[in-house]
């Protein structure tokens, strides 16, 4: 028996935490172990860390903070993650690396080549198994974020735009990892979703 | 008039702290503006960082300590270091990246190219105009950092052992770039040793 490390990759409202948990469920009825986690934030160094950059006196810098979530990743990682791994566990988390290269190439401060050098660096170079991209378009992210609005102003056209580059650069780490990667439609069914996860982690776990 | 960056490398008990007074004192009397800092420390949020490193509850993986030093230097040269530099102020600082290099090698769990590499990501490739090395070979650092001790056991031999190894890093990168180094003989009087700075940096304030 040898673990999995399972990641869910997407924008907020695509569903990540639903999946995350019927997948939970599943394993756990066939008789794996699971550990759940996320990043940022899934040890209690990260915790601490995601404290600083939220409540710090002062504006951080860019590269700072993506030095910041690059250590909370390794520790991460190191003490979290491969210790599971090693246990024989299935390891199904909330955002990993490719999270870290899409948000930064939608906010366009820094380069997402060199934030995915500094992920890589951090982690060891541990890839997932299998990442599981739960995308959504425009019409629908808005629709779901947003069903209370009915004006569309200029922040709201900002949130849109930035959207979709996150999208966008999403897509484009899919296209060129196509073995790693299961892109999903988020507007199907929570169930459909789920079966189609199911089939392809089922897969792994007899590879 | 333009801004200047100083720093000052070598092992502990080299007289770094001496040189750096000595020299501030000195730019001053010709009328300079200085800022005398530090790393890692030299920031609000380096201070939280060192908090976090040295009071962890857990063991912090090397690479999570790597990268929150690489972080407090990504954010102590954007927000300190270089708006002092802009304001055409010298910077006299106590230790940076050479130290993490040395260190680092001398310590041998991390690679040393990697981590200057880092340092110079962290740092947007800000190297000092000038790098004074306090060199102290081992018998004289033995004889300064521990005066009090009569034994050589196993903990000194060990610590004579890591001395050794962080000496032969400095002398290294000092070797591999002579125009940014001022490699001095620690054990000279401290007048001769401030002497030799001066006429160093009285050259660069006036190239």
């Amino acid at each position: 028996m040898t673990g999995l490390f399972l990641t869910l990759e997407g924008g907020d409202g695509s569903g990540k935490s639903t999946q995350a948990a019927l997948l939970e469920g599943w394993l756990r009825s066939i008789g794996r172990r699971v550990l759940r986690t996320r990043e940022p934030g899934g040890s209690d160094l990260g915790i601490e860390l995601r404290e600083i950059v939220l409540h710090s006196r002062g504006e951080i810098s860019p590269r700072a903070e993506a030095l910041l979530y690059a250590a909370d990743r390794a520790h991460h990682i190191s003490t979290v993650v491969r210790p599971a791994l090693a246990r024989g566990e299935v390891v199904v988390q909330d955002r990993y690396l490719d999270s870290s290269v899409a948000y930064q190439g939608a906010g366009r401060v820094l380069d997402p080549g060199e934030i995915r050098s500094l992920s890589l660096w951090a982690a060891e170079g541990l890839l997932p198994d299998l990442t599981v991209l739960l995308d959504l378009d425009e019409e629908h992210a808005r629709a779901r974020l947003d069903t209370s609005r009915t004006r569309f102003d200029r922040l709201e056209a900002e949130r849109s735009d930035f959207h979709r580059r996150v999208r966008d650069g999403y897509l484009a780490l899919a296209e060129a990892e196509p073995a790693r990667f299961l892109v999903l439609d988020a507007t199907l069914a929570p169930e459909a979703l789920s079966e189609r996860i199911r089939a392809r982690v089922d897969g792994l776990l007899h590879a």
